[in-house]
Order: structure tokens, then C-alpha cells, then sequence
């Protein structure tokens, strides 16, 4: 992509409203625009981020078995009714009526309607398990919305719902989900926790909390000091065989959310406590809503069962957040590879230069050519500017062409974590960039 | 992907509730469920063509120069207001108020909200032309839903808005998207004809519909006969030339929607009067929306241009259903191969069989590496329903893998749209199939 035509409105000065860093670099790199309160729309970064991030999201649950579905937005009040939960809800649930006057409301998560599919079509034992997910915009009319998208009424939520036969096969499921999880923060460079958390208002007896630890985070923590040196799991996973290992290695070290904080578990030396963002949330309801809502099986020896479920829910949008909370310094935002809007920033220092020109297309084509998706800023704007632009974007490399360098046949390539530069010849920094 | 492990819940008998072919089969292939009137979950293959179909324009609004941003699904009244359409919009509009009491609405259509992103960030003529789309569900409270997704209330468009100095460079943005309309429809194996329409509640003094001729559509359309010959546009198109050439080709020969048609601009033995469905429309409006919400830029010679804009939609979850009712036939879907949800299916018609389960797995293995997404089915099902299932929901190929075959060494290869079959040895197959 070249800068020139690219549309990327980056401010200089910080914009009051916004309270957190990731907030703040968010709207200053041009990422999000605010379009009502906690309501935003995504501009062309935000908007590939969100995208890669999504689709690692995808990659993990497919791998892990489960099967991509795409619920609507707006539901029936009717199967909230039928769940108990249409009063329960609150004020959080953006309730709305049709044209016919029929009660309708944009769903918060997704349980009923999952369940209705599930039980119109699967009967027999021999269907289950079955673990079937979604990534699709929610509504929660949260009464303060703040931090930008981190804590917005309108968000993109991953949630994964899985049916089994018995506690047994839920387990199993559970425990699919758990590993997919600790795989999928990994591959975006974040260590998410998981941390023994409260059911709240999707019920159940057994849930875990992913969380980053953060500063600005909403909610207390704690975790044994272990966690902190513990490496993330990076594995290749047979999710056919047995993970209960690999849960055990997560779970035996404590860490837990304030409401399910016991202090006679860690002692008292060992023991961190922080703040922290969650950014995905697993749960065991059990027969919760297939016993509301008559989600039944044949048994394989005669008879019916009501399934167990389990719902497994990833903050994708607030990831974006989350990852910049987890990766930033006071230039910018630092991308993790792999969520990286652009892999390579190109920044020709004198646009116009003959030379400069030259030696920067040559570069783009073959970055391009390679698949590193590089930017190329080809503004016609001071080299000051497009340094800080470059830096407030945070792509994870840059290659900086001027035209003094040129003239000993060098280029600067700089290592936006770091802040390393290192100069070499242009088919020296194409080696080391265009893998 | 196996089938014993995918969701595809197939019915053997016609559903009721279906009027037309596409809604039929796409409730019979397993593809969606109604979740109430007009709003309908997309099931594991209905998700996989949605997808497939929604890449397909994004690629092709890349490649003419759009970018890709994400609105969200629900806005503030203020800015209908202020265009004064939020009163005009009527009953389609699904209004919503919030728990603060604010006039919300989920939006039908962006133009209000891509223009207050505009006017927000873009200053100078040097910023402009400026394409900006998204894919996004969208809501319209029919009054009367039917047809299945291709008349729901909640589907998924994908809208761009171009945004130029003056009438000639919108114009340049106008002819873009028509001639990537006409490629986006092409790559799907439809032929969409551009017929001149009407702007309807959008508003504008240029418009062209693109239309799939189908006797269930919902209006009535006229054109040229020389049009069922013409041939739909593949070749490789350079957005930046002049695209003029290409775009009178296209709208010489007449064609033009009910609202437009006149009679005089066709000799009669030419002019064919039929039925057809709207996948696309774009829009030329000028000012209509700058003026209104004062998006304007610095000129370069000095003084400021209220931006022209145009705007144009596609209906992507509609041409599921657009391309079915295209292509079918009385056996079930005939997905054309860019579009297909798997590339090849793979039946084994014998599941138990050491020779059958040897032979499929040797192909599925082979098919998945290169590339050609196979499905196989290795349900414990009798032949002639793993049969009729794959042939309902369409797959291109299907190689069929028996028990007498394999004695002799073959496998049946078969062209779900031709019907031929023939046999030859899994090698044979593989070398066909394995591009």
C-alpha cells in the first residue's frame, strides 16, 4: 500500500477524550473514529488489525474442532423468554420493537439461539460432540462506555458453543477450548492468564477468565508470582488426544479473578496482585439452557439425555485494545508480527528524489512480490513526519531511504521494538525482510 | 473436512414455508435456519459460500482502489436528521432508543455516516479521490420478508462511497465500480446485466441496477436481446486508464429496469421483457449528502468544492441466493467453482470397507494438500443417500469410490453440472482434480 493513497489520518497532539493509551493511540494513528458513544467505526488500519486478528481467532477454533456459523444480530425476544433470562438481563440488553410491534433485542451472547439450532436438527448421540462458534457483532448498552473500543456498546465478540453427551465429553470440550485459547493470545504475542473466575449472568459451575495483565485493566487480580516467568504454550496440540496435562500445567498455579480470590491458596509471598483485561472467557453451564429449552439426545444405550454445554466467548475487538495496552512505548504502538497491519514500513526521506524514488520502489515491488505487505510512505511530507507517523503505527520493521545513504549505497533498517537501526545495502535489508 | 464431523443438517423433503428454488434448497442443503421472519442463521455451508462470495468482492474493490473500513451496524439518529432522512426513511428504518433515551436506528445504508467521516478527516483536494467501503450487515424492516435471504431483513451489503473534486473526476470514481461490478459478477459465473434505474430514497441523477435475469425475480426488466449473447467481462482491467471504453460497451446495448424503461430506445423484435434480481446498484448523487452535512475541500486553485459522491451497494448474502436460483438444477445446487463451498467431494460409497476407506482416505489426504478443500463423506449412510446429498449441495466434482470399482482399479469421477461420469484410477483422478 502507498501512503499517498492510503487513507490514514494520524493526529499529532492527543485527543482529550481519550482516558488510556490504547485509546488514545488508537484514535491518534487513525485506527478508529468514534461514531456515537462506545459506538465506532474502523478505519483502514483498525480495520486490518481487526481482521488479523479475527482471523487468527478463526484458525485457532478450526483447528480446535469447532465450526464456524454466523448467528444474526437481532434476536427474538421469544427464546430469551423461554431461557428466563429476557427480564433478567437489564438494561445492558438493547431491548427494540419491529414495525409489527414484536418484541426483538441485539444480542448480547448468543446461548438460546445456538441451543434453538442445536435442537432442531441433532437427535441422536451420534452428532454430539459438536462445538459450533461464531464471530459476530454485539450490542451491550453499558451505562458508561469507555476507553474506547476496549469497553464500547458495540463489539466483536468470538463465542464458541460446544454440546456433549455428558459431563465427561463437556469436560473434554472444555478443556479443547481452554488449550485453543492459550494458543490463540500466544500467537499475538500476548501471555493471557487463565485465572478461576465467576459465571455471572451466563451461569454455570466452572469458568476461567483469560486475562493480560495491565495496569489500566477493570478488575483486580492475582496470581502466584510463577505465572509471570511461565512460558506461553506454543506447541503443536492434537486435540483428539488427551489435554488434560496441558490444563493441569495452567491451571495447578494459582490465579484467580477478585470474586473468586481465596488467599489460603498462595501464600502470601508468592502472591501477585494487579490489574488486568480480560480478553476471553470460558464457562461450563452444564444443562443450563438445554434443559430450558429441550436440547435432548438419543443415549446410545436407549433413552434421552439433555445435553451439556459449555460457551467459550473472545473479545476480538477489544483485542485490539489489549494488544497495544500490551505493546507500546511513548512513540507509538509495537505490533506483534502477526497482527501487524503492514509487515515493513518503507519511508523514502525525499520524495522526488530520483534516486530516493527509484531505490524505494524497487524495494516496495519486491517486498510486495515476497508478501511482507509493505507500506510505503511516498508523501510529500517532512522526513520528521513521516519518521513519527511510521513509529505511531507501530510496524514491526522499517526501511528508511535517504538520499545520503544512497550515496554510499546503504539503507537504514530499524527494528521499531528495539528502536535498532542498522544500515546495509538494499538487497542486504531485502534478505533480511522479504522471508 | 469430513462429513461425519461437519454440521449439515440436509433434509430429504421439500420445506413448506419455501416459495422459490433458492430458499428450498438452501433450507434443504443445510445451508441456514430461520431464526424469525426475515432473519436467518448461516449454518457451517451457508457460512462457507457467504464467505467465499464476500472475498470475491472484497478483492475486487481492492484491485479498482477502494478501501476497506467497518461501520457499525447501529447510529445515532442526529446525522439523518441532520441529511433529513431520518423522517423520510419510514417504516423499513428500525428505529431504536437506547437506555439513555437517544434516537438510535440500525443502519440500512451508510452514506450520512461515511460522509461524517469524511468531513471529519479529509481537508484538501490533495486527499482526494477518496473510496471508501465496508461489508456489513444491514437491517430493513420489511413489512412482508420472503424469498429467504434474498428478501430478509437482516443481510449482509457490501457499500462503497467515492468521494471527488467535481462531476468529472466522480464520473472516473462512478465507471471504477462499474466496470469492478461487472468483473466481481463475472468471477462468481454470473452474468448481471447494468440496467439503467432509478435512484430511488438514495436520490441522484445516475444509477444502473445490476440484474441476474430469473423468472422468480421481483421486477420486471427489458433489454436488448443481443445481451443474452454478450459475453461477460474477464480480462484484466487497469483502474488507473480510462475506463470509458469498456463502460460504453456495456451500456450501449439497451437495458433498463420497470421505472426506466422507454419503449422508444428499443426496436420491439429486439427487446426482451422478463423477470430479474437486484445484486448491485450504484449511484451517482453529487452533493445531495455533502452539501447537507458540509463535507468540502480546499481547491487547488484556491476557495473550497463541496465533494461529489456517489454510492454503490452489493448484496452479498442476496447472491446466495441469486446464484442458486442461476444455477440448479432439479436435484439440487450447482455451485459454479469459484463460489463452491468444497472444491471436490468425495464419496465413499462403502464406509467399513478396507479397500473403500483406503482408497478415500488416500484421496481426501492428497486433495487437502493440494489445495482443493475436498469433503468426504464417510458416514456409515446407505449409497443412494450419500448420493443425493452430494449432489444437493452441489459441489463441482465428486469422485465415488465403490467397492466393484476398485477390484478394477477405478473410481468414478463426476461434473456435478454436466452429469458425465467416468471412470478412471485414483491416480487419473487426482491428475484431473488436484490443479
Amino acid at each position: 500500500m502507498r501512503l499517498s493513497r492510503y487513507f490514514l489520518p494520524t493526529m499529532k497532539d492527543n485527543p482529550k477524550e481519550a482516558q488510556v493509551v490504547s485509546h488514545r493511540l488508537m484514535l491518534r494513528a487513525g485506527m478508529i473514529q468514534q461514531a456515537s458513544a462506545g459506538i465506532y467505526s474502523w478505519l483502514p488500519l483498525g480495520f486490518n488489525v481487526l481482521q488479523k486478528i479475527e482471523q487468527i481467532v478463526r484458525e485457532e477454533q478450526n483447528a480446535a474442532g469447532a465450526q464456524e456459523i454466523l448467528m444474526p444480530t437481532i434476536q427474538s425476544a421469544d427464546l430469551w423468554r423461554d431461557s428466563g433470562r429476557y427480564d433478567d438481563y437489564g438494561q445492558e440488553m438493547l431491548r427494540i420493537t419491529d414495525r409489527h410491534d414484536r418484541d426483538m433485542l441485539y444480542g448480547p451472547t448468543n446461548e438460546e439461539q445456538v441451543t434453538d439450532i442445536f435442537r432442531t436438527h441433532v437427535r441422536s448421540y451420534r452428532n454430539v460432540p459438536l462445538n459450533l462458534y461464531h464471530i459476530q457483532w454485539k450490542f451491550r448498552d453499558e451505562v458508561r462506555p469507555r476507553f474506547g473500543i476496549m469497553r464500547g456498546r458495540e463489539f466483536l465478540m468470538k463465542d464458541a458453543y460446544s454440546f456433549d453427551l455428558d459431563f465427561e465429553g463437556a469436560r473434554r470440550s472444555y478443556n479443547q477450548m481452554f488449550v485453543a485459547y492459550l494458543k490463540t493470545f500466544a500467537r499475538m504475542g500476548l501471555k493471557a492468564i487463565p485465572m478461576v473466575a465467576d459465571t455471572g449472568p451466563i451461569g454455570g459451575d466452572m469458568s476461567h477468565e483469560f486475562i493480560i495483565l495491565a495496569d489500566i485493566g477493570e478488575s483486580e487480580v492475582y496470581c502466584h508470582k510463577d505465572w509471570l516467568d511461565l512460558d506461553v504454550l506454543t506447541s503443536e496440540i492434537d486435540y483428539q488426544g488427551d489435554l488434560q496435562p496441558i490444563v493441569d500445567k495452567f491451571t495447578k498455579i494459582y490465579a484467580a479473578t477478585d470474586e473468586k480470590h481465596d488467599p489460603s491458596l498462595c501464600p502470601p509471598e508468592d502472591l501477585v496482585s494487579t490489574r488486568g483485561i480480560e480478553v476471553g472467557q470460558i464457562f461450563y453451564f452444564g444443562t443450563k439452557y438445554s434443559e430450558a429449552l429441550g436440547a435432548k439426545v438419543s443415549k446410545p444405550d436407549g433413552g434421552e439425555a439433555v445435553v451439556h454445554m459449555g460457551s467459550y466467548g473472545i473479545g476480538v475487538s477489544r483485542l485490539v485494545g489489549g494488544i497495544i495496552e500490551a505493546s507500546h512505548d511513548e512513540r507509538g504502538i509495537i505490533w506483534p508480527e502477526p497482527v501487524a497491519p503492514f509487515g515493513v514500513g518503507v519511508i523514502n526521506i525525499r520524495t522526488g528524489d530520483e534516486a530516493c524514488d527509484a531505490a524505494a520502489e524497487d524495494l516496495y515491488a519486491k517486498l510486495t512480490t515476497a508478501g511482507r505487505e509493505p507500506l510505503l510512505d511516498d508523501r510529500d511530507e517532512r522526513p520528521g513526519s513521516k519518521m513519527a507517523d511510521m513509529d505511531l503505527i507501530g510496524l514491526p520493521w522499517q526501511i528508511i531511504i535517504g538520499p545520503r545513504g544512497l550515496k554510499n549505497g546503504v539503507v537504514e533498517v530499524k527494528n521499531r521494538k528495539t528502536g535498532e537501526t542498522e544500515e546495509m545495502t538494499p538487497e542486504a535489508a531485502l534478505n533480511k525482510l522479504a522471508r
